[in-house]
């Protein structure tokens, strides 16, 4: 039996992952707000790296409410938005129902099974460069690969079926054995990157080609690699460097939280910042960089 | 006998401090740079908060070698200049001149001793709102005072007479036992409020009136305190919440190095953060969030 797809959050995350479902030919159902008169219109279009397209008609909605049980639910909104996360998932819940947290940071799994402890959960890690440029109009950039992992899914064959259409739909997608790892292996590019581009006014080029910039990327990125490990989590220390050295092969790029912050919406700095500072601070480590990028941050956001 | 004073660097601090020894009398010598002909012909014009004054004719030179020796000479330069201090002192000195290194931050005077190993050199702590408006015209705002301690003073009665110069010409002026603990003592202030403002594009008023930004600042205070503790200089925890509530009393204000910034001017990133942050260091302890916060400032000042 086919997979049945709900996407909540049709935007630069959402709009790719669903539209290359779609045109693979999955069923694939998206809940959309502002764009959604347009989109019931006009349809989807995806610029690509691997290949335009458009897909001139697809399954639109404006509430969850009318939306068929799914089974499976990428979720791809900012994670500013997951407090409404419970009300927009229920109508689309059945039993078995697998939820795809497709976000950044730590702990949305946790707050979503507390919320909804019936649920089935596993998170997605999307290492993409893409923005959405208008109404249904994506762009994407560069990279694409999906790490799913599962973080209390029952039966985890659910999760190999979804990598196995991820991969049919030319998406590239590998099943993560330890979901932590791989949020916290995630985190240590986001928390320098993300937070350094918003305080600095900068680009990822710039943070790596400057000793001071690149100095301090470095420091943040080992404070979060040994807060990972007091965590449990077996990252290395080489993987800063690495890292950075991938980061000076990428085009000149402004994270999602840089995006945020010059579009004026809000930061994710709970579930980027505070969480992992939370985390170390609960296994006794202390991580004064990423704490003080968290504060400058909220300052700057007009967030605490 | 009078002190013949030489004030190197007649700007927002020389041109105050030297303006009001001239104003009472005192024999005074001013070595200016691109004001040096504007000054000569107007004099300097001093707009305080404790009352305007004109001096018509002042002593003004455009080079030291045109100088007469001074018995002390107040250094108001930045320390970013400090580079070029020497050959600009050596035409001032004969034995038992006395440099008053009136300069923010950390280790300015062993470097000086470091090059003129026979000069008697004290340092000077100014707590002072003061802006150079134009040629040759201050604008002081608010406070004035000023701590002098002897770093290789000889015979310490000098310092008492300069200190009583200071009271005489109206300018709060007090000795200070302890130049180090004087020097820590106001690196408290300068470290987060200079450095965060820069950094965070705001000012002082906004930074302690935050949540986020108020906290950043206390845990700043805090690294600095214990950094000075471990320098074997006595400062106490509960300083960093009084220079906050001190703070909170002020008028809003950009410190020095956010005016630096903003005019493109180089920043005392080495003084200010990276003396204290390699003192600590020596003796054993870590400054992440000083550290953290200077290598900011170099990517923002692009002084790496």
């Amino acid at each position: 039996m086919n997979i049945r797809y709900g996407v909540i959050g049709t935007g630069a995350l959402g709009g790719f992952y669903g539209g290359m479902l779609a045109r693979a030919g999955r069923e694939v159902h998206f809940l959309l707000r502002g764009d959604y008169e347009y989109v019931r219109e006009n349809g989807l279009r995806i610029d690509s790296v691997g290949g335009d397209f458009r897909l001139p008609t697809v399954n639109a909605y404006a509430d969850a409410r009318a939306m068929p049980q799914c089974d499976v639910i990428l979720v791809c909104l900012k994670t500013t938005e997951n407090g409404k996360l419970p009300d927009m998932l229920r109508p689309l819940l059945r039993p078995g129902t697998v939820i795809l947290l497709t976000q950044n940071g730590l702990g949305a799994e946790e707050d979503l099974a507390a919320r909804l402890p019936e649920a089935e959960i596993a998170g997605g890690l999307a290492f993409i460069c893409s923005q959405k440029k208008g109404p249904g109009h994506i762009r994407h950039l560069d990279y694409g690969k999906l790490d799913i992992g599962s973080y209390n899914v029952k039966s985890t064959g659910v999760l190999d079926r979804i990598v196995d259409d991820f991969l049919a739909s030319k998406v590239p997608a590998e099943l993560s054995e330890d979901l932590q790892f791989s949020r916290w292996r995630k985190l240590v590019w986001n928390v320098p990157f993300n937070g350094l581009t918003v305080v600095m006014n900068t680009t990822t080029d710039r943070l790596v080609s400057r000793d001071s910039s690149r100095h301090l990327v470095h420091e943040i990125m080992l404070e979060v690699i040994h807060g990972a490990n007091r965590c449990g989590v077996g990252l290395k220390e080489p993987l800063a460097q690495k890292m950075i050295d991938m980061t000076r092969e990428m085009i000149p790029y402004a994270p999602s939280m840089k995006l945020d912050y010059d579009n004026r919406r809000p930061m994710e700095i709970e579930y980027i910042y505070s969480r992992p500072v939370e985390a170390a601070a609960r296994a006794g480590f202390d991580m004064p960089k990423v704490a003080m990028l968290a504060n400058q941050l909220r300052f700057m956001g007009d967030q605490d």
